[in-house]
C-alpha cells in the first residue's frame, strides 16, 4: 500500500494507515487489535520520534523556541474553545464538551514527523517550529486534561495541577538542557565498552528509559523519546552508522504504528447518520481551528510557511483517542462520541499528509 | 550483564541469559514471561538467524554439505539413543523415554550463531559446517518428533511421515536453490521502488514470510529465516547499509530472545534432589553425546575443528523446550521431567559459549 500510494504521488503513511483499515475489524477482519499489536505500535512510534530527535540538534529547536511556543499556545486554544462550544450547542453537558475540546487539542507529531522525514526536510525552519510546538503542545494538552479531569471528578485541586505543570516543564527543560552535554561527554566512553554496537545499544536504552520516565511524570512517551533523540543528535551527526541502525529499527516497527491507527477506525459508526454529520463537523472544525490557531502563531513568516506550520499540526492521531478513552473510562463520554473522536483522529491524520507533501515539495531542493 | 561478562572474558550471551534468570520468576520476579515477551523473543531469534544467513553465501554452505550431513546425522542418533536408554533405565515408560530422547536431539543454533557472529568468525570452515548441520539437524529432529508422536498416539502412519519428510526436504532444497538467483535478479527492481529503504523492507518481509511458510510446513521458523538470509547474502555483500540496518533490528530484539531463555528456568525444581540428580545426569549426557556424535562426523579435520563442531552443536535452547512442551500437552511427559528438560536446555546453552570462545579464539586472526 505504501508503494502504491507513492506511485500515486501520495504519502506512504496514508497507504499504510489505509492498509490497517482494510486488514482491521472494519473490513476484512484479518487482524484484531490486541495487546501485541498495540505494544509494537507504541514501540514503533517511540523509536520514530527518537529517530526524528536524532536528526534535530537541540540548538536548532531552541532557536525557534519563542515562535514554537506561540504556535503551540494558539493552536491549543482555538480547537479547545471551538470544540467545546460546538458540543455545547449540540446539546452536550459541560463536562462532555470540555472533554471533546481536550481530545481536539493534542497534535500527534508522529505522522507529520514521518512525512517530513520521508521527504528529507526535517532541517527546514518550519519543520523545527512544528517539532518544537508539538512538544509544548503535548505539555499544554496534559495540563488541560488534568484541569478537565479535575473539574469532572469534583472540586478543582489547584495544587496538584501546579505540581503536574511544574513536573512536566521541569522534566522537559532538564532533558533538553542537560541531555546533550552529558551524552556528548559520555559517548566516547560508551563506544569503548566491550559489547559490540555499545553506543547504539546505549542510545536505545536511554530512549526507552526517558520515554518511561516521561510517561511516569505524565508527559507523552513519544515526547520523551524525541527529547532523548535530541540529546544524541550531535553525537549521531559524526556517526552515520547510528542513523542506519536506527532506520533498521524504525523501518520494521513504524508500520505497526500506522497500521494500528487504521485498525482503530470503526466504519460501523457510519450507520447512524447524525453521528456521521457530527463527526464530519468536528473533523472540519479540528482541521480549521488548528490551522488558524497555529497559522496565526506563525504570522509574519509568509503564507507558505504559515501553511506548512498550520497543516503540520493538524494530525491528532492516537493522542486524541487516548484522551477520549480516558473520558469513556470516567463515564463522561458516550460510545457514539468516542466514535466521533476516532473518526476525527483518523481523518485529520489522513487529510494532512498529502497537503504537507505539496507544501514542502519546494524545500526538497535544499532551500531553507 | 553482557558488558560485565565481556569484561570477565566470558561471552555476552551468557550474561544476557543470566539477566533473564535474575529478573525472571526464579529470583526477582520483576518480569513474568508472557505472550509479549515470548513474541519479541521469537521475532528476535528469527531476525538473528536471518542476519546470520545474510553473512552465509549459499555456495559456502553447500560446499560443506556432505560433511554437515554426516555431523547432523551422527549428532542426532547419539543423544536420542543414549537419552532414551537412560530414561528407560531410570524406570520411564517407552513413550516417555522416546520423548526425552527427542528433546535431547535438536540443536538450537541461535546461541552458537550469536557467539560466532559476535566473534566475527562466521566465515570459518567449521562455522559453515555447524550452520549447515543445524539446518539438517532441525529437519531430522522434526521427523523424529513426527515418528515419536505417531507411535505414542496409535499405530504409526508411514504415509504421513513420508509426506512430512518430503515437504521439509523439498522446502529446504527449494529455498536454498531457487532463493539466491531469484533475489539476485529481483533486487535491482526492489531498489527502484518509490518507498524508502525498499530493499531492506523487502528483505524483512521475505524473512518473515519464509519463516511463516517454514513453520507451516513443520520446519522451525528460525531455519526458514536462516535460509531467507542466505538467499539475500550475495545481494547484501555489495550493500553494507543492509548489514547495518539489520544489526539495528537485531541489537534491539535479540536480547529479548536471550533474556526469555533465562526466564524459562525454574529454580524450584532444585528442591527435589532426585530431579536435580537426574537433570544433571541428562545434561552431562546431552553434552557428551552431542560432542561425540558431531565430533565423529567431523572426523579427519583435526582435533581443534572436531572440538569446534562438537561444542558448537551442544546448545539445545528453546527447541528442546518446545519438544518437551508438546510431550506435556500429550500427557506423556510429567511436570518434573519437563523441569529436567528445561534444566538441560538452559544448562547446555550456558555451558557451550565459553568453550566456543576459547576454541574459536585463534580463528579471529583470520586463519581459515
Amino acid at each position: 500500500m505504501a508503494e502504491l500510494f507513492e506511485r500515486l504521488n501520495q504519502p506512504s503513511v496514508v497507504g499504510e494507515i489505509l492498509a490497517g483499515v482494510i486488514i482491521g475489524p472494519s473490513i476484512l477482519g484479518l487482524v484484531v487489535p490486541n495487546e501485541l499489536t498495540s505494544t509494537l505500535a507504541d514501540i514503533g512510534v517511540i523509536f520514530l520520534l527518537f529517530k526524528v530527535g536524532l536528526e534535530s540538534p537541540p540548538a536548532s529547536i531552541l532557536r525557534v523556541g519563542v515562535r514554537a511556543l506561540l504556535v503551540a499556545v494558539l493552536g491549543v486554544i482555538a480547537p479547545f474553545v471551538a470544540g467545546s462550544l460546538l458540543m455545547l450547542a449540540w446539546g452536550g453537558s459541560g463536562v462532555e464538551s470540555m472533554f471533546l475540546g481536550t481530545a481536539m487539542v493534542a497534535t500527534s507529531v508522529g505522522i507529520t514527523a514521518r512525512v517530513l522525514s520521508d521527504m528529507g526536510v526535517l532541517n527546514v525552519l518550519t519543520s523545527r517550529i512544528i517539532l518544537g510546538a508539538a512538544v509544548i503542545d503535548d505539555v499544554l494538552g496534559l495540563l488541560i486534561l488534568a484541569v478537565v479531569s479535575g473539574i469532572s471528578t469534583g472540586p478543582l485541586n489547584y495544587l496538584s495541577i501546579i505540581v503536574t505543570a511544574g513536573l512536566a516543564i521541569g522534566f522537559t527543560g532538564f532533558v533538553v538542557l542537560v541531555g546533550p552535554p552529558v551524552v556528548k561527554r559520555v559517548a566516547p566512553r560508551l563506544e569503548n565498552l566491550r559489547v559490540t554496537h555499545s553506543l547504539f545499544i546505549s542510545a536505545l536504552v536511554t530512549c526507552l528509559g526517558i520515554a518511561v520516565a516521561a510517561n511516569y511524570i505524565g508527559v507523552a512517551a513519544i515526547v520523551g523519546a524525541f527529547l532523548a533523540g535530541m540529546a544524541f543528535a550531535e553525537v549521531a551527526e559524526e556517526r552515520p552508522t547510528m542513523h542506519k541502525q536506527m532506520s533498521g529499527v524504525t523501518e520494521f516497527l513504524v508500520p505497526f504504528f500506522l497500521v494500528n491507527i487504521g485498525m482503530q477506525l470503526r466504519l460501523d459508526v457510519f450507520r447512524d447518520l447524525s453521528v456521521v454529520i457530527f463527526g464530519v463537523l468536528i473533523t472540519v472544525l479540528a482541521v480549521v481551528t488548528k490551522m488558524v490557531g497555529c497559522g496565526a502563531g506563525a504570522w509574519g513568516l509568509g503564507w507558505k510557511r504559515i501553511g506548512q506550520v498550520g497543516v503540520g499540526m493538524v494530525p491528532r492521531g492516537e493522542v486524541g483517542i487516548v484522551v477520549a478513552q480516558i473520558g469513556v473510562g470516567m463515564a463522561v463520554i458516550s460510545d457514539s462520541l468516542f466514535g466521533v473522536v476516532l473518526l476525527m483522529a483518523v481523518a485529520t491524520t489522513l487529510i494532512a499528509p498529502p497537503f504537507l507533501r505539496i507544501l514542502f515539495a519546494s524545500e526538497r531542493m535544499g532551500e531553507v
